[in-house]
């Protein structure tokens, strides 16, 4: 199932996608306690396309592909290493990432990224799948020289969490077997990182295991699995798209502060 | 106003306490979009308290006393370094911080929590004010085994994540000047720390004006401070107090993991 949340005439819905993505079954509810169709079908053309969550928790991965590791330069870290992003960060496909006025380095980062369906607490890696609800694709944008300034002290949030440094989208692919699809970023058409979830240092329920392990996931929550190699600056003009095998392409432009 | 989350007969309110902390005064609607008496008084010995917030975001501050910084043996930050607690890490005041079955060693902070209570954007310091609803008392809670490792590859979460890592409460107080507030962490009852917010190194203007600078800040979220120095251990049996002038005491038990 294709989960799309959308809007048409300035009305927001859930919707599931078929006919090969050209129209959306309206539905009622939401993806978390259930969908049922209205009996209302919309056409793509008609729909202004959401990011497929409101104001989720985000987790993030870092340092979870060995090819990115190498990049920068690091060991493989003693134990996962995670952060959040704050949910004002997340923007939905098409909208705009703003470069901040003072951003000097900004990445893109192309991520496969869990959604969580059910409450999770202390998960074996091999429940993991009866708690999820699908996957879609992220772009965690970083402002490096942020992020630097704070991980030096050992924490991360401004570099990771600033407004639109999270675009998810365009859909929640609820049946895809998440490990081995091929992920590929593009800026401005040109192919910058090309990778596998193979690739993965922690799976997807390994992930899920260790972040239950200690703290309760929740209905909607977004874990953003981490970056392979190719990460690079973007600037204002520029277009990113993140595509995933099985869920799409997410496409964001990007736009300068106006302040 | 001391505004109070509060359970009589296992149903949910809000209210406002008077009469010396003796009566609530039980209110419909939230302190965000706006606290009416319904006419009903509690007694407080009638009154179970709850954490003030609902799943809050919760944003945190490191190294914001020179004092906590010596102690550590680093340098001041050359940034504010910030991380997030998930909502789920908060519980309220006489509830049980878990001791996790693998923790080695876990910490106390006490700290002043700052409740926004209208979203904010690029808001000036000397404009912070209008943005804060009040402020309440936040406990930190660190595992710091976790924490180093994590922090040695410049993130921080679970270290500072894990459920019933964040105490808040008992009320929120909305007229409050934040600037000189004497701050005393017990631990069974033996004072761990005695501070002053004076001795804050950004202080409560500057913390909501650095975060609105590059994220929307939104009604309900807390800031926890940052903590001074004297941070130390706790252990299952322990009972954890943190006292701010004005707000009130914060008082959780210690109790061990039971997988």
């Amino acid at each position: 199932m294709r989960i799309i949340r959308y809007a048409v005439g300035g009305v927001r819905h859930y919707g599931e996608l078929v006919s090969g993505d050209a129209r959306i079954v309206r539905c009622e509810g939401d993806p978390f306690t259930g969908l049922s169709p209205t009996g209302h079908v919309d056409e793509m053309g008609d729909a202004v396309i959401l990011s497929p969550l409101e104001r989720p928790r985000i987790f993030g991965f870092a340092y979870n592909y060995a090819s990115h590791v190498d990049e920068t330069d690091r060991e493989v870290p003693e134990v996962p290493v995670c952060f959040m992003k704050p949910s004002t960060a997340m923007i939905g496909p098409g909208d705009a990432i703003i470069y901040p006025a003072d951003g000097e380095l900004i990445h893109f980062e192309g991520e496969l990224v869990v959604v969580i369906g059910k409450e999770a607490r202390h998960v074996k890696p091999s429940d993991a799948h009866e708690y999820i609800l699908g996957y879609t694709c992220g772009n965690d944008i970083s402002d490096r020289i942020i992020q630097r300034r704070e991980s030096a002290f050992g924490t991360l949030l401004i570099g990771k969490g600033q407004d639109t440094f999270a675009p998810l989208g365009p859909v929640i692919e609820t049946e895809l077997d998440p490990s081995a699809l091929s992920l590929t970023t593009r800026v401005n058409g040109a192919v910058m990182q090309s990778a596998t979830t193979a690739d993965l240092l922690l799976a997807v329920p390994d992930i899920v295991s260790y972040l239950s392990r200690y703290l309760t996931l929740l209905p909607g929550d977004a874990i953003m699995t981490g970056t392979p190699s190719g990460v690079g600056p973007i600037r204002p003009g520029d277009e990113v798209e993140v595509e995933i095998e099985g869920i799409g392409v997410l496409r964001n432009p990007v736009v300068a502060e106006n302040l």
